[in-house]
């Protein structure tokens, strides 16, 4: 599993690139048959969804998450997988949707976790990056990220476009369960230019990543549909750099944590332009108050307020296809930091690409 | 809000050793009212549960997921407050029930998703420590988890008190579903007399936190029940000692945090006697494989395969009511290793005991 290439950084750097032409893809390519699928599940009217995933697909099942609640109304729960693999609970799922998302689709604790949610009577649906996978042979419907295969142990494109085909389909659900027709595909086009914006600015993540060179410890906010941002940033770095990154949603933040930011702690705040972003300022003033170094990826005026941070061209995009967005100068940030500290971002300590945890 | 007593400490320390009497309070007058709410709601028939909390009842709210999973069948979600609080999102509870947990009862967040699942047809239940709540109130139903005044930043005996609370509640509603008599007062009557025994041997777990006491950062897992101790650990200790602690599931270990695991990364393992330390084995054995420091709590067997740990008392009790246990020597770490760095445990910094977040 090791790379081959002798230049750190080249595997994941060249897939952070590809992120919009990725995200073009499933646009113009993947949409029909997102809608498809989300038109079949939409006929079973699933009242209850739960989602399952690891590591990186979890944060994009979370996402997927804020949106069933908020776009969709319907309550949802990620899976806690060692009810069903450890410990062999029986549930009745009828009326659920199963939803488990996987880049490689391969690991056997997700499909076995299907097998049984199938078994236990829920609509079950699989969406990974790989067609041909086991999860997705187990599954009733599949939704293919067309992210084109990932060979950096840090999950970069499969995220991003996992999250877009998560939104492709929660949209499609909406549409089809109120008889309109689905919008999303329109919202969501200005976003493969605009990942090329940030990618094209990379000098600007570059300079940012000196302030983490020493870094022992850092902390991630957000609030709302930042928040899955803030995680898979916090993992991001983690897995690429070993910085011991933590995550909150802001008001978790207040409710404990607070109490390890100091002028040691940097903080890390994704605002998104919206709601969440709103619901954050009262945390983000805590943290100004107590002299946090504040580094803000948000829109520019928020950036003004903090110490430094990364403006976002989030023009025209609402809020819920920001996250898309969001992660990509975090995932260049993560893979700056690791370079400044003399480690190679390809090659994480100990990572495999397919865990096989049961 | 800052305590008056002038000694470090005290008030956590006093906290604590209350533990075995708010269990013994809960088994003996609670119950009869516990299993009453239970018989109530399972007449209702709920499909779905949700739960609600923040912090450290958070970690309670989780633990309770595991037991409605596995013990009832039941699908379960933590609430995304947020959905509700800031983006108004207009959810269908039907067949739903909804637990908010929280100590205080008065944060004004949980008190308006309460309302507001409460408006979208839930049956709602709240489990607190103050039965003249805004959040009692404005529930259908309510569990007093008859831990007295809870003066200390840091909860402790709140959080065990939830737990056992939590637990006597689902095995009530699975007694009435089924038809039974309840059996969890009797399971759990070994209870009040292990956290007792826990609680006197203060001196090891004194010995214990000289190994941390200049850590930078720790790692904590577990699976299964065991996770949200591990997650409770994590949390204790950064509220308190202000150690930047990552827990993480075992097999989400395995996902990508394992990199950051390395002989100057302390782990400390929570591994149940039951399914969910069977499952954690091979996340054990690549531990020990990468020359981890790895301290378990558990049984004396798998202490003794470890570099250190505490041996619990478990016999006789059921993997479902350890977690009542485990935290306790934890706790008991958070304040120790605290003391040692010559911090106040009774007084973090910018921690409020009612967070008011919206």
């Amino acid at each position: 599993m090791s790379p081959t290439t002798s230049e750190p950084g080249t595997i994941m750097s060249g897939e952070m690139a590809e992120q919009p032409a990725v995200l073009r893809r499933i646009l113009d390519e993947g949409a029909p048959r997102i809608r498809e699928v989300a038109e079949r599940i939409a006929a079973k009217n699933p009242r209850f969804v739960l989602l399952t995933a690891r590591g990186t697909s979890d944060n994009a099942a979370l996402y997927a998450k804020y949106l069933l609640e908020i776009r969709l109304g319907r309550p949802c729960g990620l899976t806690s997988m060692s009810t069903t693999t450890a410990y062999g609970a029986e549930q009745d799922l009828t009326d659920c949707l199963v939803v488990t998302i996987s880049q490689s689709g391969g690991s056997p604790d997700l499909v076995a976790s299907t097998e049984a949610a199938r078994a236990a009577g829920a609509v079950t649906l699989a969406v990974t990056n790989n067609a041909d996978s086991p999860l997705a042979r187990v599954s009733e419907f599949h939704i293919d990220v067309l992210a084109g295969p990932e060979k950096a142990l840090p999950a970069t494109k499969t995220y991003t476009a996992e999250l877009l085909a998560l939104y492709l389909f929660v949209d499609g659900l909406r549409a089809a369960l109120r008889g309109e027709a689905p919008a999303g595909a329109e919202a969501a086009k200005a976003l493969p230019a605009a990942a090329e914006a940030v990618l094209a600015r990379r000098d600007e993540v570059k300079e940012l990543a000196q302030r983490y060179r020493f870094a022992e410890r850092m902390v991630i906010t957000s609030r709302g549909y930042g928040y899955p941002t803030a995680k898979e940033a916090a993992l991001k770095l983690m897995e690429t750099s070993y910085i011991p990154a933590l995550s909150y949603s802001g008001a978790d933040l207040l409710h404990g944590p607070l109490a390890m930011v100091d002028n040691v702690s940097p903080v890390i705040a994704v605002v998104p332009d919206g709601k969440g972003g709103e619901a954050l300022q009262p945390v983000l003033d805590r943290l100004r108050d107590r002299g946090a170094d504040l580094v803000v990826i948000g829109s520019q005026e928020q950036v003004e307020r903090a110490s430094a941070g990364f403006a976002l061209p989030t023009e025209g995009l609402p809020e819920e296809l920001q996250p898309v967005l969001e992660i990509v100068p975090l995932q260049l940030l993560a893979y700056e930091v690791t370079m400044a500290r003399g480690q190679d971002p390809d090659a994480p300590r100990s990572l495999a690409k397919v865990t096989e945890t049961r």
